[in-house]
């Protein structure tokens, strides 16, 4: 297989470092490599297979020539690079909310819904990370029995606002155990040794955009718009990997052994589910691992047809880089670059 | 009005010294003030209103004369003493889990259920931390529409498991900064940067004890055996302060504006819910307060009858200490004591 010219829009960012990290595991099929930034970042380093490689700026004319361009430097940076990277020849599998939920954009998860991207589909979105590990862990249980109510609360770690976020953290928890302490900039409040109810802009109904993407993104993604979420997401003080509690109703009855038996066999799911030895998914293990990780898993209470679980995955790979490589690897499967 | 003496069992734990300090604050009538906790900790120095107080071993005989004993030193300990101090006399309040389900003792949280105390009651359990922060919330719209079913998540502060745990998140995440790494002693792996859904011990049904705890407290509090509670119990990096994200399903449809008024117009509830001005209830805010904090209060997307919301209490006080003291307050003014 010929390699392909990729460009990474936002390489120097916390997710554009994760996918040049996950192209060099895969071994992804990279005849050249072109790292494209803001004019900020623009002359920064980083290395591709041990290879030096200099971020270029941003400009319209960066795509010439390239076959796949992997977006991850925000929505308007999407909106305004994206579709000139695309009549430019590209493909472009862009991770920003920009064109998620156009009727004409792909919104794909490999595990879930492959089929959607078709012959004549040229830029294909990338779902918000903490719907990437929810849908992935719903879908073979939908597949078996069914679902028609998700309520979801999300533990999400700070690199999912980016390296800053990281840094703010660590600093921040730095000055609290001096005895001093730090202003919030990459939140809207201190986040060390704190719970933030509060990820992306609020919206008119009360619930804020992140929530909203978790909403409209999985009925997207399943094709199901009477498939109902109840989301709340928080911001959590962890570096890497998002947690998420999840309260799943049932078309039919679903047994935990039958779930944890689909689980075992679906792709890209590792359940990690044993309460005598205190294993189950925990953000500091899923940090680097590709998979969703599934545990707690239990019966409701009083409910036949209820399930509760816990999923936690990397929200930079799977929620972010992972899934977007996947992406390109199906689409080449389909000789589609 | 005379002063009682008044037994604080586990007095230099973190409930305890919690106990000393809502009871200096609150003016609590105490004549004479007795420090119990085990040989360990006897001889330990604490402060009662400036008064230096030397911290005596527990024994059989240590309540003699005692008027008023608040235990909080695990179950074992008020399994082994709390009947030994009702037959010297004392009306007992233990924050203990070993009496809560015993159908002799009343579960009280004095916002919710204080007739539940007769005349005949000289012990009374306090709830756990979780579960009475979260009556609080949902008390006032249980009265005013009813409700079926409640899900909730919670996000669980250390202090919880005590002053050791809270001095292990400190050690534990400061040698993570310094590039180190601590082994957990306190809990089953690390909590700096992580979060551990797991609290208490796993039972056959795949919950923990502290889910169960929110399941059957919850129940008898509301002398309500059909209200179904889908609970998941999260311990986070935060010191202190537990956060829930509640999810209800009422009986009857409620607005938002209605349920700020009714809650507005609550006992014990404080409502800190503004998008605009990014307020909404948060841990290092609730730490030191006696009120529930609830905000983030929004209509379910698809269901006329259910309601998300946020909740915070400080769970050393609301969520212990400050509860028990109240609840000592409800026997004085039933002239029990």
């Amino acid at each position: 297989m010929k390699g392909l010219h990729v460009a990474v829009v936002g390489a120097s960012g916390a997710v554009g470092r994760a996918m040049l990290k996950v192209m060099e595991e895969k071994d992804f099929p990279v005849a050249k490599i072109t790292l494209l930034a803001s004019k900020r970042s623009a002359g920064s380093v980083l290395y591709y297979k041990g290879e030096k490689q200099v971020v270029s700026e941003l400009k319209e004319e960066s795509f010439q020539g390239v076959d796949l361009a992997l977006f991850s430097a925000g929505s308007s940076v999407s909106q305004t690079f994206a579709q000139s990277a695309v009549d430019q020849g590209a493909v472009v599998i862009d991770n920003s909310s920009a064109f998620r939920m156009n009727q004409d954009v792909p919104l794909i998860v490999p595990e879930v819904n492959p089929d959607a991207v078709t012959d004549h589909h040229r830029l294909i979105a990338n779902p918000n990370c903490s719907t990437i590990q929810m849908v992935v862990a719903l879908k073979p249980i939908y597949d078996a029995v069914g679902i028609e109510q998700v309520v979801v609360s999300t533990y999400q770690s700070v690199s999912g606002a980016g390296n800053k976020a990281v840094e703010e953290l660590k600093e921040q928890t730095q000055a609290l155990l001096d005895g001093s302490s730090n202003e919030p900039v990459n939140f809207p409040h201190p986040i060390a040794f704190n719970i933030i109810p509060h990820i992306d802009a609020f919206l008119e109904n009360g619930y804020t955009k992140e929530e909203m993407k978790m909403v409209d993104e999985t009925k997207k993604i399943f094709a199901d718009q009477d498939i109902r979420v109840s989301p709340t997401a928080a911001r959590v003080p962890v570096m890497i990997g998002h947690s998420e509690s999840i309260y799943i109703k049932t078309k039919a009855p679903i047994e935990v052994k039958e779930a944890v038996k689909i689980w075992d066999s679906a792709p890209g799911v590792a359940v990690i589910d044993d309460a005598k030895q205190n294993q189950y998914p925990l953000p500091i293990e899923a940090a680097g691992r590709d998979e969703v990780l599934i545990g707690r898993i239990r019966k409701d209470l009083h409910e036949e047809k209820a399930l509760n679980f816990w999923v936690v995955a990397d929200n930079l790979r799977k929620g972010a880089a992972t899934n977007a490589v996947q992406i390109a690897e199906l689409i080449i499967k389909k000789e589609r670059v």
